[in-house]
């Protein structure tokens, strides 16, 4: 059987691939085949993943993606939060229309497709009780985080209806990021752990007595993975779910990094907070109930050292 | 000044054009015309308005609706919870679709248009904390829910951008509406009261005890006025308010429709529970919190009784 992935050049997309293709089946049923849909051709070498490079908002790249065979679509590609908010109609198109040509597509097939959608806790504004909850209001202070919301409710519709078997992802933020610090105003979270341990320097922006509500790439794929392969008949009426994560604050992790890689990888560490990353990142919630989507048997990180670990592991099995 | 109001042709939007008239500025503006958008003409007689006849749902028939002097427009227009259900292609053009493209032709007129959007309590679904509020997170069991809680967040993002200045109310359950009975699964609580003060039968579908959440009509033209109305800065981030309204038990409604016009008219009232009329009510919140909307300036009823004589008295001005 067959699947789709959306955002199959990117790190989670990528992984997400390999994880399935481990995994080797989906509700019963063996993947022999991954299409991966995105502007580049998934990294993945593997005789079983093809690539269509292609614009997603564009309805006939979507519909060259699907087979007989597909079972599922998982619909990671989007433009971030600060493309999104520099050009709101490539927002609209990318992060909302598309979403919904995908869904489309899979109703027209009738044949009641697996649909996962990545959401972010971005649709979550400011000034919200805590800790958050799935019964929480998204009130989104970005175009991001709204069009993203507004994906949520029609995959919720779709499912409803019948015309997908959907089931909504809502994402912390993902540290350690392998990779090079890019303009997302929560870059910084994997930057200080990630450049200190490869020799470099980094910046905190923000106050470090500030806590963040975070997730390991490990955890994001077994929870993304696992919520791919749940049962619909497991989720409450409303198929979205806010994944675990941690509450942690910035000296914490620095903390933890010192613990793990010693001080002179912390002192690479340089404190310059910058106004418009924090007016950000103090949006953000940083705690939510894990409650619910434990009860349906999502995974959630531990100890933070952990995760700096395993980016040291990674980062050694890259250079190996 | 020029206001368009969709739905015009609807009990809601010609009272609202003549509420407007009535009160005659917007902002320090005079009001000098109102066009109606609608499939029909806008029954009120007033050479102050003018009706497009017309499909909101083609962007064309938008824009000609807009003038150079447009200062304001209130969306009302809509399909039913009932059609949307049917006819989900048809709900997704008219109450969403038609929004956005609406949204779009303020956007590009660049003046900061208020746009005023009805909403409704349908966004919410069950299982929800009591009482809801306006950080409730939207879960909606229709499509017409679904399809509302979807444009919320568009008018908030557009608002928040700068490109409108909107303002998004969400109604309560309105008893008494005049008129006949239509598939609204709501239509019941304006029947049980307004049949039987017209000499007629009506039927209780639903168990007696279970508590609405109701406004009546004089309440929200007033409430959506002052919508219209405020200033948005007074408003939080969120543009979305739930309009204030009152929760009552339909064996109460009875007893003040008893007080006011006696038994014999209670007597007409007959009781047959229709299992799906019972589903969908049961699925609606009877228990809102009204702090914000009051801090505000919004109004409530107070008393049933006076809701029952309000619609006597329209009665005896209908046949007068």
């Amino acid at each position: 059987m067959h699947i789709i992935i959306t955002g199959a050049a990117g790190f989670l997309g990528a992984r997400l691939a390999m994880k399935l293709l481990e995994q080797g089946e989906l509700a019963g049923q063996p993947i022999s085949h991954i299409t991966s849909l995105d502007l580049a051709p998934c990294p993945v070498e593997d005789a079983r993943i093809d690539s269509i490079v292609g614009d997603i908002s564009d309805p006939a790249v979507i519909e060259r993606a699907f087979r007989d065979d597909t079972i599922a679509v998982c619909h990671l590609a989007a433009i971030v939060s600060s493309h999104a908010e520099a050009e709101f109609d490539q927002g609209m198109q990318v992060n909302f229309d598309a979403t919904r040509s995908l869904l489309e597509a899979c109703r027209h097939r009738g044949s009641h497709i697996r649909f996962l959608f990545s959401s972010s806790l971005a649709v979550f504004g400011p000034g919200m009780p805590s800790p958050l909850t799935e019964q929480t209001a998204p009130q989104p202070l970005s175009s991001y985080g709204t069009q993203k919301a507004m994906s949520e409710l029609l995959v919720n519709d779709y499912s409803r209806r019948g015309f997908i078997d959907g089931r909504v992802c809502r994402l912390p933020t993902i540290v350690v990021r392998p990779g090079r610090p890019n303009r997302a105003a929560s870059s910084f979270a994997s930057s200080i752990i990630r450049e200190p341990l490869g020799g470099e320097e980094a910046v905190c922006p923000i106050d470090p007595d500030f806590a963040i509500w975070i997730c390991s790439p490990e955890t994001i794929i077994n929870n993304l993975a696992h919520a791919l392969s749940l049962e619909g008949e497991r989720m409450e009426a409303c198929r979205t779910i806010n994944l675990p994560g941690m509450s942690i604050r910035v000296t914490e992790m620095i903390e933890s990094l010192e613990r793990v890689a010693g001080p002179e990888t912390t002192s690479l560490i340089r404190y310059e907070r910058d106004a418009q990353i924090e007016a950000i990142v103090y949006s953000w919630a940083p705690l939510f109930d894990n409650q619910y989507a434990l009860s349906l048997g999502f995974g959630v990180d531990e100890q933070f050292d952990d995760i700096v670990r395993a980016h040291q592991h990674y980062m050694s099995r890259q250079q190996g």
